[in-house]
């Protein structure tokens, strides 16, 4: 059905909002698509509604082509579920919870893995009802503590997501692959470029974990990728190419220094440059040097504990990675209390030579990957104003483990094929993982196998946000004037401009929305008669409907414009014969 | 897409869900619609969410076709809107309210005026962009004192609600019957029997006032209707006809008179008849005495205020009416604290000569409209054991109003035309109303006339219960072996069931599936090998698509057979032109 500009709910805005600090928010909100409620939470004019059920559409073709099977569950849900998964408390602040009149505990679903696994305990029982894939587009809710970039964070968006059920591996395996070739179909469809990089499991235990990334220089997520050998993973999931163990036979003894007012890793350095100039013409850096960071985590149970990473002094340590290998804990800084906790923490000193779990702090200690045995390092010795030199890892200290926290840096070897890594930032579309038996065992789902025994099943889990996806099509696809949407996902198939004052303009461009109308071409009629036609061009750019018709004055000689939003080209074709033109144009000719 | 038996995510039950209490809700669950979750909460399973979608698609298809805009806003929403209109507060305990994290207060939206209201001020601003219709198909959620039914009162539900925005009465008059027209289109095509009743407008200040209601034995709502002139109300709406007042010149004066241990009606008439007899031969009848009712008004604010009703002695108050007429505030017993508040109250002999704003009590009184001036009565005479007799209305007390509290009985005089009414349930489905300018008032809205002046908006609202209407579609249309889905809503156009064990039988079954699905027809194919023929046909009954085509030890003479699941009828036809036989059968021949 036409859509009439006249009486059409929108309204553009020339300028920018105030609070909108990317592309897709700017034009989203400017071209009438969606309009702020409270922070993170959207409504979707008419326009954009219509955008994102055909995002919504390509999600559920795919879906379905795969042998998915819809359904729905509800978006409050009762305590008790995620009380029996740990999940209750595991959330934190991330979750909205709220009672109903009796007292009784809910949240607003961040994600539906409990319910999900209950439905199949509930429905299913035996081998044969395996494999299952089932799925839902459904409205989800996280408190994030800094909704931002309009549909990109929000606190209530549309997620797709599905999970698998399989008796064993080789099933998990199958189903993943399966859902894998449904994204990549999806993504393609939607218009906007992506890669599919490697992601962490995180604490749930799988094996396979990958995340379709969109790529954009604004987006959260940072990715590495290897010119080499197409290796791509993100930050949190890069692991460090191990080293093999060093030789120290030729390392002296270990010995402390004093080393006055060396608190950080750059003083330290220019000390050891000028106090302990190395004699074979090598300058000291930083990467000779071991730094150790504490940190406190925060357990789900919500006791304090603290841990000592240890990392080459030319290294971070990289927050996200940090968190996404200790979750569900989440990380704080180690405080003036802290330290007034733990006097054998000499702040700016600390070594290996009171960390871990022996020593005298009983903190635990890990290290980075690349501090292996026989590596020889300057590191704190554990007084104010002292350093320790040529202490050598394996010989002079060990550690309760390693980590991979250290920050990931252009140029770092790929994992993979030894080349050096670059790095690109994304927006994580999708995430396919295999969840494997956490929730199946939390919940006791298990089904009856060949033999008649029970076996637990094993889960896949595959997200798609769709509210995210509209905004992430808008960032692909703009330009300075406005949006230009894919021809699949636009909210209309023609925008029809009737300049000028002239009424017979006006009556045949309602004469070619009917005809096109009757051709099941969706056609938005810019059929205002007060607006100039600098204002309706402009309008038409900003709404961004791939193809435009402009019906004029070239009316009175036989000819109507047509005019391609994302090429701006533009042809003139007879008025008369203007539905096949514009048909051939929209590609359904 | 063809759904399988031997994949589809479904369980069919033998049994009733103890907790159902209408057909619809034991059906839909053992057929494997819908699974609770929590009260009132329910997961739409994939049988039920195609039903939920096709309900859904015949709003939107009947709201497109009368011009109004979808759009959607979210659930979760801000206070500061609900504060403004006065409704965070009037919600009460109904409303699921939460915080962020920061410490904001949300809700979870029950019914959205607001943020129409909003929306449209904040994109329009001229008469030019008037009338408007916009409306949205979304989740809401009321935090119900006693969810019940399955699907008919739920927590969380899904409405269509939509709103008309006009300049004056005349154009709310047009959008309204716009309005109501789509109803009677929609409601038809769900194929359940209705009837359209006059509702309150509430304490909304609109006028007109409908709904739609599903009859309904078990229907929580009871309406009336005049079999003379058609006239029908919910009970809520309906006007008590004022007789004439009544000449009383002939009426002895009031007296007092004992009347021990009568402090009911029952016992007042005995006692009555006993005591003082009358002369003219008629006997005393509850209908010759005034009831006094004393309750507690609890105020939004929280203020708590008395409120006496007087009501013919044969008539109770009807809580329903009576809630209607003060909300929004909520109606508590008098209890023996507020009796002892209110010494001059004589509990069971409270009468008119303490009642009223100017009397002792100070507490306001209000008659049913019968009372009217002359008529005489027996009443209390706020002693305890004493009455008044022939105290008459106008004469020797008045009130401070009337109200329309008093029950209304099968056999009262219709408003519209005299003849008795007749009373029944109904479930409703559907409310039309013109809502007038209440929150375009609260929050401003206003518009340019043709004259450049601001006037406020005058709006209408309309709600239709999408998820509801599934539940009511099954309770109008099921058996005694289960569901009978009409054409249009059900979950597939045919269930195919292959039986016995001939492998010719599934292959000819998977044949003619794909046949039908090229042809644009939805399959639901039982090809269940280790199920029995007897299991397979009761679960075609339970399930309830209205063809069911069963492939069996025919197949080998070169039947199949087609059988109408309402009436149960059945017939032969050759197997090798069973795609045309089934298409004529569901009318797409």
């Amino acid at each position: 059905m036409a859509m009439r500009m006249s009486s059409l709910f929108l309204r553009t805005l020339r300028e920018n909002p105030a609070d909108a600090e990317v592309p897709s928010h700017r034009l989203l909100v400017r071209a009438g698509y969606v309009r702020r409620v409270s922070p993170g939470i959207y409504t979707w004019l008419p326009l954009g509604l219509r955008v994102f059920r055909r995002v919504e559409a390509v999600v559920r073709e795919e879906m379905d082509a795969i042998g998915a099977q819809e359904l729905l569950f509800p978006a409050l849900l009762p305590r008790e579920p995620y009380e029996a998964s740990g999940r209750w408390e595991e959330y934190g602040p991330n979750v909205f919870r709220l009672k109903d009149r009796r007292g009784d505990d809910y949240l607003l679903g961040p994600t539906h893995e409990e319910m999900f696994t209950l439905a199949v305990k509930d429905l299913f029982s035996s081998y044969k009802d395996l494999p299952l894939s089932i799925y839902q587009i459904q409205t989800k809710y996280r408190d994030e503590a800094r909704p931002r970039a309009g549909l990109l964070r929000g606190r209530e968006f549309v997620m797709k997501d599905s999970y698998s059920f399989d008796l064993d591996e080789a099933g998990l395996d199958k189903s993943y692959q399966l859902h894998r070739d449904a994204y990549v179909r999806i993504f393609d469809r939607l218009g906007f470029h992506y890669v599919i990089v490697q992601a962490m499991a995180g604490a749930m235990g799988g094996s396979k974990s990958e995340e379709f990334l969109a790529t954009a220089e604004n987006g959260e997520d940072t990715y590495v990728h290897c010119p080499g050998c197409g290796y791509a993973a993100n930050v949190e999931a890069v692991r460090v190419p191990v080293p093999d163990p060093v030789d120290a036979s030729g390392v002296p003894a270990a010995h402390v220094e004093d080393t006055p007012d060396t608190p950080t890793i750059d003083t330290l350095v220019a000390h050891l440059e000028q106090a302990f100039p190395r004699g074979d013409g090598r300058a000291w850096t930083a990467a000779d040097t071991l730094k150790n960071v504490v940190v406190t985590l925060v357990h789900p149970d919500g006791t304090r504990e603290p841990l000592a990473i240890g990392v080459p002094g030319d290294r971070d340590v990289d927050e996200k990675r940090l968190a996404a290998q200790v979750e569900p804990a989440v990380v704080q800084a180690f405080d003036e209390k802290d330290f007034a906790a733990h006097p054998v923490l000499a702040k700016g000193y600390i070594g290996p030579g009171v960390l871990g779990s022996e020593r005298s702090s009983g903190i635990r200690y890990l290290l980075d990957p690349r501090v292996v045995d026989g590596t020889a390092w300057v590191t704190g010795a554990d007084e104010t104003g002292r350093h320790v030199l040529d202490l050598v890892a394996g010989r002079d200290f060990t550690a309760d483990g390693t980590i991979e926290a250290a920050e990931v840096r252009d140029g770092d070897a790929c994992p993979s094929c030894g080349h050096a890594l670059e790095s690109a930032r994304g927006i994580e579309m999708g995430h396919i993982f295999q969840l494997g038996r956490k929730y199946a065992e939390a919940l006791d789902l298990q089904v009856l196998d060949e033999n008649g025994k029970l076996r637990t099943v094993t889960m896949g889990s595959y997200g798609v946000g769709v509210s995210r996806a509209v905004a992430c099509v808008a960032e692909g696809n703009h330009d300075e004037l406005g949006l230009v949407w894919p021809r699949e996902l636009a909210p209309a198939d023609v925008h029809l401009v009737a300049t000028g004052k002239d009424q017979a303009v006006y009556d045949y461009a309602e004469e070619l929305t009917r005809a096109l109308d009757a051709r099941g071409v969706e056609v938005l009629l810019d059929d205002r008669k007060q607006a100039s036609p600098g204002v309706k061009f402009k309008d038409a750019e900003l709404v961004g409907v791939p193809t435009i018709v402009v019906v004029g004055r070239g009316l009175a000689e036989g000819t109507v414009e047509i005019k391609d939003r994302r090429s701006g080209e533009r042809r003139e074709v007879p008025s008369d014969g203007a539905v096949e033109e514009v048909l051939r144009e929209i590609g359904r000719a």
